[in-house]
């Protein structure tokens, strides 16, 4: 995946399906271009809107399917835009359950044209099942109360904090945004699920004693579509810190009305109960909340609440910043 | 996959690797025509070893390769006896993650002779994410402290006293062997991790209110390597009905020597708390012990002091029968 980049929105319902371009955009801004979207996609960047042969001339190397949706699935209608920006002179790449390739108009422009084309969510490398055995190394895994609430966001904040001061730390990239920020990682989710674990110790792998992995957590042990993802990345990922990342806002778990929200007592309880299977002295550092959503004044007056309810630093990763997380750590 | 069968074994290190033998051989005695072995073998199934040639001249239809081991690989040293089975006239049918096709010299030889290759373990079908919205009909998930301890034996025993009993009944197979007992179902732990729940949907669609699917349960929640397929599988299930299945004289999790089992009561617990989440009514209603390693004399004492502790019917499956475990559901 070469920078830079042209985002592609396609026609997605609203900005959270536009995650992976937000994503992009906030932590690699240099590299975004331009946004390409169909009529009528409710998600807007704020970027140039540019067709891919002005992107092309501009200087852009990949377009990217920056989109997001349960399931993963390349839209039909989508298709002849991405055979344009082939034509064009762009690669694509997509972070979609979906392959490009699997589409005989894509693969045989990219064919035809000489363009690469990169599927985020098709790991290449064969993993091997896990072992739970303890790795030097310091770990920190970011979780949550559902999909969607700041777990990239706030590792990459974490990994930025730790460099800053000089330590040695690397964000660990699990979905497509953040491998599309990291330039590598696993979409754990794209993983056979016999291999979820074993994914995560490959990617995670024996480091210095003083080294920090920041590991981007998926989903959430109490979301009934990926529970198992969650848990499994938990287990392989044997953290020494967990960090608890929420929306205040939200009143049941994406994309399922029926399905409320756990507390975050229970989530707290549960993430640790299970992380100790891998890791007995794993603890809980720190709230990551993402008061974007809150009413106007009431971010100061929440994240203090549940500060001193748990007795831990919470902060809004944007807002306030993750520095005193990072204080706490040894 | 037409019976009757041969049962390759390969050249496996102990009885519990050719446990998909065992398991066709137990509930599908009168497919099972012979078995062939290669030098080294520790597995034995009891059946008369036959080539090949022999089996097909018996009216063998296909070899299946009847192994498991940790990683589904198979082993490149028996790729020559495949070959020899195609050419015999046999279709192959494996359960390992790595798939027949892929080795040149099989699927080179499967083409020549016309043969049929079956991969249980790579489901045809696209599943979708699950959703965890509640689904008529009545559903019992065997659950496990480890790996191999009898939860697929278990689902098939229940199967089989409910239909005795005239009840309308369906054994739900996720692994390999229970796939080549029932004729379908869904290789669980070979299914893209994003889609687990959904794939347990798929395998339990709704059904009559008086029906009941007995769906084999996979791993344990407490082994580092598999938790995440069991806790995707017990959300996609939404169980009426938890049965336990242990085996009371394992020192440590298959294939982990560093990792303890977990205790009746934490294993109990935690099963309960994560169904909850799909199936607030969840009830565990039985123990299942496979008893076979305790010594000579001890089986009904150690029963009978589980059954007072939980309250519940506690069996062995083989030796005692599920009848009491059957007569407690509604």
């Amino acid at each position: 995946m070469q920078p830079p980049y042209l985002l592609f929105l396609g026609d997605v319902g609203d900005q959270l399906a536009a995650k992976t371009a937000h994503g992009i955009l906030e932590w690699r801004r240099t590299w975004c271009l331009g946004q390409l979207r169909l009529p009528g996609c409710k998600a807007d960047l704020g970027l140039p809107e540019l067709s891919p042969a002005e992107a092309r001339a501009r200087g852009a190397r990949t377009m990217i399917v920056a989109v997001a949706n349960s399931g993963g699935v390349l839209a039909e209608h989508w298709v002849s835009t991405i055979v344009t920006a082939l034509e064009a002179g762009l690669d694509v790449a997509s972070g979609l359950h979906q392959r490009l390739g699997d589409f005989p108009a894509i693969a045989a422009a990219a064919a035809r044209c000489g363009r690469t084309l990169t599927d985020v969510r098709h790991p290449k490398q064969r993993f091997k099942t896990g072992t739970g055995v303890r790795r030097p190394g310091k770990r920190l895994l970011t979780v949550g109360t559902d999909c969607s609430c700041g777990k990239k966001y706030t590792a990459l904040a974490i990994e930025r904090e730790m460099r800053a001061r000089g330590w040695k730390a690397d964000f660990r990239a699990t979905g497509q945004t953040g491998i599309m920020i990291a330039g590598e990682g696993v979409a754990i989710d794209a993983v056979v699920a016999d291999f979820i674990s074993g994914a995560v110790e490959w990617l995670t792998p024996a480091n210095d004693p003083d080294h920090w992995d920041v590991i981007e957590g998926q989903g959430s042990l109490f979301h009934p579509a990926f529970a198992g993802v969650s848990l499994g990345l938990l287990h392989g990922a044997q953290p020494d810190a967990l960090v608890l990342c929420h929306e205040p806002t939200r009143r049941h778990m994406r994309g399922l009305p029926q399905q409320p929200l756990p507390s975050l007592e229970d989530c707290i309880e549960l993430n640790l109960r299970c992380a100790r299977l891998t890791n007995p002295d794993v603890r809980l550092v720190g709230l990551s909340i993402n008061t974007a959503n809150l009413p106007e004044g009431e971010r100061e007056d929440y994240l203090a609440r549940l500060s001193a309810e748990y007795g831990l630093p919470a902060v809004d990763p944007i807002a306030t910043g993750v520095a005193p997380i990072v204080d706490r750590l040894p």
